[in-house]
């Protein structure tokens, strides 16, 4: 078992070699930092990532939080890590300096958390779920909610959650029927269910705040009745301190496959005591609310997959190095000594695959976070603008592809290690399950499909489209060497027949043939996905070709073939399979829409 | 939870409509049975899963086989399955009737199979091993072992397993260093440790005979040095009793992500005490004598992938089926009611691939089957060694293949769940988990891929292959239906390309380009299995053009339209991709040979 959570030469080769992090310190907003602060944040990121959270990852998931008469139990260290988390100022940590944040970047805190994750997922979920609520109430809360919540929640001493999810709706929003009732008190009773809420119950913080999804008495049928409110554990008093219990009582546990280290709950409200909900911007409005912190709640799950993607990578790399087994296919004596597994080429191309999965990941959750960063402090108007709509429309291949292919990653690892990476003895096999919640979470990848090829690709006429275009053609022109040129070549070709697709796919939609254009939306969604991780791997193979022209040392030499070759890997064995992509959408394939389902 | 293992009318559709399975009975081993009883056992087998196998396959999963200072508990409910098997004479299917057997065909006999692993792979796991070594005394035994061991194996009072894996050697079995000492009372001592021992400790059965692997004093080094030993747990009486324990000793048991019913144990021999083995047929030749086995027992693992890919989409269609959520594309009025969730493309598309995997992976591994049967049975005995041949090439085929698309199945169909699908409260998750072994054991799909590629094609001068197009030539001319003859072309074709690329691989590997020509072994192995799988989607296409055009109920029409629904999807979505193989063999791409270890 290695420690390296995220290979740090690679990190800091992502963060300023292709995306010139280092940049973001001349603007106002992070005009206290430097590459020095921000590469400071991040080793203590990963210092508290292993020493408190990857301690106990394996012991989260093996004794998983149990339901008590008083609530939740857990292991201890879950505590310790959350307020270590808290404590070195992490949950605020993209928050103004004078709410006592750090007003970092976003693409510094996706690397912390792809850290942290990386570390152990199930306690991460904790502090992360915290940050996310609080944004939702800076951005949207009134003067007097953020009095009440925001600063504990950012101090660590309230949680926060998401709670959307109801047991008769799952994905479809618009059925959600927790209702919420006027008082002349000016707050609401909250009554109904919700599930699968993650940390929606817990015993690390004196309340949780519980981030609400529902419905005003007398709203709307569907999406535009669906209100959101501020639910916390225990009403907050006057002081700022928790009082008297809401009325949000834990009605179970759910067992997970993975994650184990982090609660997923069912919770009821309203049932056993009046639950006050206060209401958070307009009525009708929370589903747009909700949408508005969606990109960044769906590339933190691209970073959480890419980075348990990458943890299985790092371990099964120390497997293939240090266990040795077999000799190679041209010379056979068995009175040779065995060699590392890493000398045989199919475990190459397992660990390869990996690298090129994780890394290209990588490079597209920062790409994600960075444009986080660009819409929100850019000093021109219009590439904020243009920042914003480019990230609209690649948050669903953020979600996506991370998750698919950081699964395939944690296959292909205990595929590395054989028998051992099947048995509970050994790490990768956890990383799999923990990962494999990842496509089904923030709405699942068939629901990014439907939302990117349904809506994103046609927002503002295509501008999104455009933009990307445009942005891929900079680094299209960029790859002059000759391995760059190739794969460029190659890309730009791919991008050529997706347009025309593309734009068969938009007559058929304009022409109300709604069923058949979305049918092979998955399909749409891999093939979109490959293009932007290629290009991606453009981007990475262009500074590494560069660079490689004016290095001398040999470590860094290695450093930078090896990204050469997984570029190499990527543009040979997986940009190719669009192809197959390319056909069904071209042909509008039917097969599963004519599929009957009394034929099966 | 639907209690169907496999689809009963599939199962019947495949054995009978496609294979033709009846017409065994005019055979002489099987001239007692008809269609009949062949229906007779594989209904009894579908009972006894049913009320013996799948009553505690969760359960089993939760607490699994712990160690204790006596060995090993276990639910008392693996008794009662393991006795159930016995009793219902499944241990002696395949066996003479003189043996107590029901000489039945392994085509019946692998559907058999395929319900007990649907229902429970972790407890089905004790019986299988027993025939598995039962039939390895029943060819090679001496007629003295025959008689202690054989009997009552057959009865279900003793256990077998297959002691082969090292902890040093693993995929190498080149390296295994469990010696044997000859004394003078004609039987050995043996000493050393194997790891990953399914079965080599339990408390079902009165004894354990271990098929051992070892290396007699002074063999030489390598495989030409392995002998193959019978080593009773306690040695047996010559009234056929257990007698005195044997010095094979329980150094642990491993604990896997699946498969936990079954234990996998670490053993000791002659550790604790002499441990006496007995040699099986010749010093040297217990490589030999294993592989005769592989390929009954890689077709064993094919068809447990399958079953339990197969159990998964089960469970996931009848949630499909009764899921409600949403509403189609084309209206979304919030106040219509929400449809079963099976009315969505993108589940459909989930539920097709899974029934093109499955069914494909039920057809490839029955016809595996019935191989066995042509080998060991059929009246013309140059049918007989073609059978042989054939099986020979696509046994590594039959094993990967169905546990690299029945786990995709299982994937599938935890996603169909949705978040539901994540926790262990809903049965897929676990299928998903229990599957993951079988890429693993029995030869690693990579070495799958290794032995396909460097050795199957081209032993007897490719005649295997020849074989094969031969028979695949029957099924391309009868493919007359217009949707057929279309599919038939485009297997025709890939046929015709992979013959090429096969062609250029033979002309590297004379050259001795051994490195290269097999470093893309896994591409190829996926190439040749799709291949092999169209061919069985255009037999099931074939016979269920013709059924169609003859049936008039409306039950049996939606069943064969479901059919040919499946294999268009096979050959739209699953044979193009292909392509992409064909490329990367055709070029011998060497990106992941020339990767360097410390590039990464």
């Amino acid at each position: 078992m290695t420690d390296t959570l995220i290979d740090h030469r690679d990190l800091a080769f992502q963060l300023y070699e292709v995306l010139d992090t280092g940049s973001l310190a001349d603007r106002e907003r992070f005009s206290d930092h430097s590459r020095e602060t921000f590469d400071a944040v991040i080793e203590t990121a990963d210092r508290i990532a292993r020493d408190r959270f990857a301690n106990h990852n394996s012991a989260g998931d093996r004794d998983e939080p149990k339901m008590t008469d008083g609530g939740v139990t857990m292991l201890p260290e879950v505590k310790d890590a959350f307020t270590a988390f808290a404590e070195a100022g992490f949950i605020a940590g993209r928050h103004d300096q004078e709410l006592g944040g750090m007003q970092l970047p976003e693409t510094v805190m996706a690397a912390c958390n792809g850290l942290f994750t990386a570390a152990n997922p199930g306690s991460a979920a904790y502090p992360f779920l915290t940050t996310a609520a609080a944004n939702l109430i800076r951005v949207l809360g009134s003067d007097q909610q953020r009095a009440s919540c925001l600063g504990p929640m950012l101090e660590g001493r309230y949680a926060g959650t998401m709670a959307l999810t109801e047991p008769q709706a799952g994905s479809s929003l618009a059925d959600l029927r927790t209702s919420a009732t006027p008082t002349d008190d000016g707050h609401y009773l909250i009554k109904g269910a919700k599930i699968y809420i993650s940390g929606g119950d817990q015993n690390l913080t004196d309340n949780i705040v519980h981030m609400v999804l529902a419905r005003i008495k007398g709203a709307p049928a569907g999406v535009k009745g669906i209100s959101l409110f501020i639910v916390p554990k225990f009403r907050v008093q006057e002081d700022g301190r928790p009082g008297e219990w809401n009325g949000v009582s834990l009605a179970g546990l759910i067992h997970k496959l993975g994650y184990r280290g982090a609660t997923s709950t069912a919770l009821s409200f309203g049932d056993d005591a009046p639950c006050h909900g206060y209401l958070v911007g307009e009525p009708h409005q929370g589903l747009k609310y909700m949408f508005q912190m969606m990109n960044e709640a769906r590339v933190g799950v691209g970073i959480g997959a890419m980075a348990i993607g990458y943890r299985g990578y790092m371990h099964s790399l120390e497997y293939a190095r240090t266990r040795l087994q077999g000799r190679p296919l041209s010379h056979k004596d068995p009175e040779s000594p065995q060699v590392p597994i890493i000398e045989h080429a199919d475990v190459r191309r397992m660990l390869l695959a990996q690298k090129s999965y994780c890394e290209g990941a990588l490079a597209l959750c920062l790409y994600g976070a960075r444009l986080l960063d660009d819409q929100h402090t850019h000093p021109e108007p219009d590439k904020r603008r243009e920042a914003g709509v480019l990230l609209d429309l690649l948050t669903p291949v953020i979600k996506a592809w991370p998750s698919d292919y950081g699964l395939r990653a944690n296959d292909l690892a205990i595929q590395v290690y054989g028998g051992a990476g099947y048995t509970r003895e050994y790490p990768v096999e956890q990383c799999w399950r923990d990962n494999r919640l990842n496509a089904i979470h923030e709405g699942t990848n068939g629901i990014q499909a439907l939302d990117l090829l349904g809506r994103k690709i046609w927002q503002d006429q295509s501008h999104g489209l455009q933009l990307l275009m445009r942005e891929m053609q900079i680094d299209l022109e960029a790859a002059t060497s000759e391995q760059c040129s190739q794969w460029a070549l190659s890309l730009s070709e791919t991008l050529q027949q997706a347009v025309k697709v593309t734009q068969g796919l938009g007559r058929s939609l304009m022409a109300g043939d709604t069923e058949k254009s979305l049918a092979n939306a998955a399909a749409y969604l891999h093939l979109f996905g490959h293009i932007v991780v290629s290009w991606m791997w453009l981007r990475q193979a262009n500074a590494a070709s560069c660079a490689l022209a004016n290095v001398s040392d040999e470590p860094a030499r290695k450093f930078y073939l090896g990204k050469l070759q997984a570029a190499r890997y990527f543009f040979h064995h997986e940009l190719p399979t669009v192809a197959q992509d390319l056909v069904l959408l071209r042909n509008q394939d039917d097969t599963c829409l004519q599929m009957q389902p009394d034929w099966f």
